[in-house]
């Protein structure tokens, strides 16, 4: 049986506490002899700067590159509001993405039917929502420069940030969208603002391209990024795959996740590219490290455990691992078993390690 | 009685219907003689490059500056999808707000009662909403240089777009959300990405100093954009006053417009600084040139004729008259007349001139 490397990087306020019960999930998979890991542990953001004094150290690095998938649970908080921008705690998940190549993150927003009444949407707007999130990582804005701030000789500042891309890389993210639609319900919303943005007029060209050349059986349509979050809210259910890229995917993921009711559930994946038949990947909750309720036991957990699902069916091609461990969280909320923010106001609500236990009963 | 100019720009699509119900309003007032206008139309958008090969005029923008207030329709559609990018429709807005140094947006979303149902959201959570976004609208990605594509030798091809900010456009702007709020519920959230860009680094450190020196009687809370966007579809009413940048203002005004249930009722304000007294300012509704309705009399008038109240209480100092348009406003809607894009499924709506007529009827 092949040992599947996993790096473990649990990360500040809730992540530590969601980290835990993936490893329960993992205990059990192996007791099981389902399937064999070995499993490393190391820190970021906050908790590395307090160790090291960087948010992600190289050792961490190279152990990420070492792994066959990355599981991280959620970076950042107060403690840590005035460190120096290059080593605050997000520098270290924006180094994994771009040193591993991670250029495309899925981000599924799924209304679990137990949950639909959680949402702030009427029901039946987003009832069945079962949409993915396509969003370029590695570029954009994100990593552009110049991106810097200089003070004027009057004393004013005055800060720059740059978007670039190439059409080299919206291909490649279309190219994932596309295939991704095929495997679905065969549509495809590219959101940008080519009536502004120079990467827009790119992006749509470039997504036109793709599509009439290779993909031409998927339906694709254009949007507006401000019309799309619009959209998001006002009827949801219409997109299927949803591109874009990295500054509008981190505002429209988080629309679509708020609309599902359940953001503590949802898991999400980057991934890099295909080389050798293996993939760069990191798989990360959608939900951030909460200081607010952190060390509190009230986490809910099953996004992380979700991320380690996907990374089950994605990176280690353990597909039924994966359907035993989704049945079980399926399983575990038809049982009404509930952490604080999905149950209802007033509702009995269990805690994060409860959580944990419920669901590693029902695999 | 002063004379008080207006140019109207009804622009593409939509926006001619709603000027000609503005029209009826205007006349009414002069012929009551409540007030003095000297109108003058132009082309804007895709009107104007038809008519003159460019989105505005030189002629047009000395009319605008020329004028105490410019009403403004909506530009764009899919006739112009392919002209070249410097002369597409939307330039002749963008034109309008940098030229006439427009850079303080106001947009509020208020959750009309007889509409609440309108909503997406739950109706306890959109019920009595009624917040403002401050957007920033003459810096930042709209604006910055370089902003091109260029092609690489290999035939690829490569896209930038320059975000930049001084302290002093981040000053000014927060100056007007701190005034705002203290004529309202006291509160203002600053949204930005300081995690990931130099602009929101520089925006959380001068909006937190100009409070600090100025405005401390103000409660301020920094909110990252995307869980901005987040807390917007969860619990919009938290907030109160939202001020943000050109980009995320874009994004974020139109999730809470859509939050309203009500997109063709909100008129929005552009405003410039205070010169001698007076100050340069264009109006015009937050919803776009809708070119899938366009001549067919099914657009709702209410969203322009309200930029009109905008106009007359800040440009003209006719907040009398401004109430009796709202209160003309609010009386029609009371007694249930509703364009279709208001009216529940299934209910009886009437036409955009008939809502106008119903308007004017009530003044
Ligand atoms: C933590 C932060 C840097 C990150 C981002 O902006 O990408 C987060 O918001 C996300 O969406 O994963
Ligand atoms: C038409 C377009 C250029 C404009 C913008 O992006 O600012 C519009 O979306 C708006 O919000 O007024």
């Amino acid at each position: 049986m092949a040992t599947h490397k996993i790096l473990l990087l649990p990360g500040d306020g809730i992540g530590p506490e969601v980290a835990r019960e993936v490893e329960k999930v993992l205990g059990w998979l192996s007791g099981r002899g389902i399937a064999s890991f070995e499993t490393e542990t190391d820190l970021v953001g906050g908790a590395a700067i307090d160790a090291h004094g960087v948010p992600l150290t190289d050792a961490a690095l190279d152990r990420a590159r070492a792994a066959d998938a990355v599981l991280f649970g959620a970076v950042g908080g107060p403690k840590w509001a005035n460190v120096p921008y290059a080593i605050r705690p997000e520098a270290g998940l924006l180094r994994l993405r771009k040193d591993l190549g991670l250029f495309a993150n899925l981000r599924p927003a799924i209304c679990y039917p137990a949950l639909a009444e959680a949402s702030a949407l009427k029901r039946e707007l987003v009832e069945g929502l079962d949409i993915v999130i396509v969003r370029e990582l590695t570029g954009g804005v994100y990593f552009g420069e110049p991106k810097e701030i200089v003070t004027l000789e009057d004393g004013s500042k005055r800060a720059v940030d740059t978007q670039i891309y190439t059409s080299g890389e919206i291909e490649r993210i279309a190219g994932v969208a596309f295939d991704l639609a095929r495997k679905r319900r065969n549509k495809v919303s590219s959101a940008e603002k080519h009536n502004v943005m120079k990467t827009g007029v790119l992006w749509k060209e470039v997504v036109t391209r793709v599509h009439a050349e290779q993909f031409s059986d998927v339906t694709l349509e254009h949007v507006l990024a401000d019309n799309c979050a619009m959209q998001l809210v006002r009827n949801p259910k219409q997109f299927d795959v949803l591109v874009t890229d990295n500054l509008f995917g981190d505002i429209l993921s988080d629309v679509a996740a708020m609309l599902t009711g359940s953001l503590g559930m949802l898991p999400s994946a980057s991934l890099g590219a295909v080389e050798n038949g293996t993939r760069r990947a990191l798989y990360e909750p959608v939900h951030g490290s909460a200081p607010d309720i952190a060390g509190q036991n009230l986490a809910n957990p099953i996004a992380m455990i979700g991320s380690l699902a996907m990374a089950l069916r994605y990176s280690f091609g353990l597909g039924e691992a994966a359907d035993l461990v989704d049945g079980a969280i399926t399983r575990t909320l038809a049982a009404g078993v509930r952490t604080r923010d999905i149950a209802g106001p007033g509702a009995n609500a269990v805690g994060t390690s409860e959580m944990g236990d419920a669901i590693v009963r029902e695999l």
